[in-house]
């Protein structure tokens, strides 16, 4: 058989001495594809193009950087099997972190990455510039009709994306439906009010088998957008509802579950792979992650990191937004404009709630800071 | 609103000091729940019930174990808002590790796990007593036609369980549905010229909306179980294929892309939970691991922690299969019986395909092996 030598490229930073981590990098060409000892892998094809390849190894700040690649035609057409081959069995290898990846045009023809982007949530939400913002409902435990009147509130202070906490599933408290119905007729009264147009954005992060009938009760019930846990569905879920016909809602990628991916420095994957590109690749239209100097350990430098994952030139692949969360407070807000700039979603939840029992006017209060500031 | 008062427990391992320890149990009883700050939870029912409750604190062996409780109402019905209670956002958090968990009959009745169990494994195969073989098709690059001419003499070799590796998707190579065809149909030729019942265990990790289909297609064309990499389709896509109507075939469990959760000592989930205890509650009837001694790093006590995991009693879960593998040789055999006992099936890939170029000879040599120790 002939492959088309086609190849797109990861790399790896691994720990150890020189002598470990060439030894590792062998390895990684073997286990990623064929899983075989190097002296029984088939002659021909097999062994010259299906293994991996190493293409760069070289000194890199944390460890040894080196480049491998792929033959297109050992991922096929599937999301899942990408992630397989980048770091499938390689995550049980402590000392093995994947830094980034470069795909190929026949990749990018397969994947296309998130509906809306950028520009799109942008366009739907018609905020040309300023940084958009984002609150959650919650805690487990309201009613619906709590979580509705929260919502509404929140709509009329002037939050963009007022989105369910992501531990909000279909507990007794507050069933799915009719959260969901209540809290988006609640954001629809808010926006008549207001002449604005914010977003209700529900959880349908579920039961594999309901997870496409949430995403679509919840498009029917007025709902602007969907959050998803892809470390709990599969990052293949939240592909799906981008590419869901008939659905076309922007969505929110919320990393619980995923951070074992991100705690160690040596094992895992990059914030830069893993919450920009991959999470992008994987159709999200903004990713949430712990913002620095919040509850979480992330840095400064790593969430930068991010954004430009959630940026870098990726073929076609829209630019999405950063959406840095978690113990976020109203007086950061200054801070946090110089950093992130204006493509970003800040999204504030407890910090916003406890700020003053009036909701509506804590949310004015963090729209007028980002009004003023941007 | 009165809640049952039925919790469940979590046991984390908690790194750092005990002042440490003592504010970051404290913090995952919110960060797990209600997600706010203390001061703004509401009072009543979820302040006292539905935020997470310390039960136990004390010096483990390698941190401070605690125990926390939560309302089975946080739950739900949902296996993968289960996941998110015990280490959704807490898996962001340095120093937190999932050690065990102990459900309660509420939750019992929700999740069922394994359809098969070892029990239900051994009827099918109607063998008794003595551990199971497995061995793996390979590599990407072969065929169907070559695919199936070695499950065709793995299984007049005497395997029990013949399945592809878990990089085999629907590449070009050897595509999904003429694969599975072929491969069921050599292994059940084999069956009738030996009399026994090995079964072909497709692979069926795949895009979201393509797993089932795949798997019934399996069922139609004659395979006799499924492969699944839960961490790359989501652990809840596997307990979607044990609880699948007119399915019904046993479930293996691969840990590609799961590793993350394992390899950090301070992160992550203990190999017990995650692969014992998780694993089995999410449907499968066999955890395939990487063997100690083998190609990775998990020690034997990992290892054996797993087998615990695969067994300890979880009400009328059922036991499942440990099945280590992963650079397993023929000349470890003798040890790793003394080491696991009869309650194991036996993985062997590279190290079956490697051992002479007679497959079928291998593979009676491992049988054989086997037979005479056990």
């Amino acid at each position: 058989m002939t492959l088309s030598g086609e190849r797109f490229r990861v790399v790896y930073c691994l720990a150890g001495s020189e002598t470990q981590a060439r030894v590792t990098a062998q390895r990684i060409c073997l286990e990623q594809t064929v899983e075989l000892p190097e002296e029984v892998v088939p002659a021909g094809f097999i062994r010259d193009e299906v293994v991996g390849r190493i293409e760069i190894f070289e000194t890199g700040p944390t460890g040894f950087e080196v480049t491998i690649s792929y033959a297109v035609e050992t991922v096929g057409a599937e999301l899942t099997q990408f992630i397989n081959i980048i770091f499938g069995n390689i995550s049980i290898l402590p000392g093995v972190k994947v830094l980034r990846f470069e795909l190929t045009p026949t990749l990018f023809e397969k994947f296309h990455g998130p509906r809306w982007g950028r520009a799109g949530i942008r366009e739907l939400l018609k905020v040309p510039k300023r940084p958009l913002l984002c609150a959650a409902l919650k805690p487990i435990g309201f009613s619906a009709v709590q979580l509705a009147e929260m919502a509404y509130q929140l709509a009329l202070g002037g939050i963009d994306l007022i989105k369910d906490d992501h531990g909000l599933t279909n507990q007794i408290f507050a069933p799915f439906e009719d959260r969901v119905r209540r809290c988006a007729d609640a954001v629809a009264r808010a926006n008549e009010q207001t002449g604005e147009r914010s977003l209700y954005v529900p959880n349908v992060t579920a039961p594999f088998d309901q997870i496409l009938a949430r995403a679509h009760f919840a498009k029917e019930s007025g709902a602007g957008g969907l959050l998803i846990c892809p470390a709990v569905t599969g990052l293949d879920a939240m592909r799906q509802l981008a590419n869901e016909e008939h659905l076309g809602l922007p969505i929110l990628s919320h990393p619980a579950f995923q951070g074992s991916y991100l705690t160690a420095s040596e094992n895992g994957m990059s914030h830069f792979s893993l919450l920009g590109q991959l999470t992008r690749l994987a159709g999200a239209d903004a990713v949430i992650f712990p913002n620095y100097g919040g509850r979480f350990a992330f840095s400064k430098e790593e969430c930068l990191s991010i954004v430009a994952g959630t940026e870098t030139v990726m073929s076609n692949v829209k630019a999405i937004f950063p959406c840095p969360g978690g113990g976020m407070t109203l007086e950061r807000i200054p801070e946090l404009l110089e950093v992130f700039g204006q493509e970003v979603i800040f999204l504030m939840g407890g910090g916003l709630i406890g700020h003053s029992p009036d909701l509506r006017a804590n949310a004015c209060h963090f729209r007028g800071l980002v009004n003023r500031l941007s």
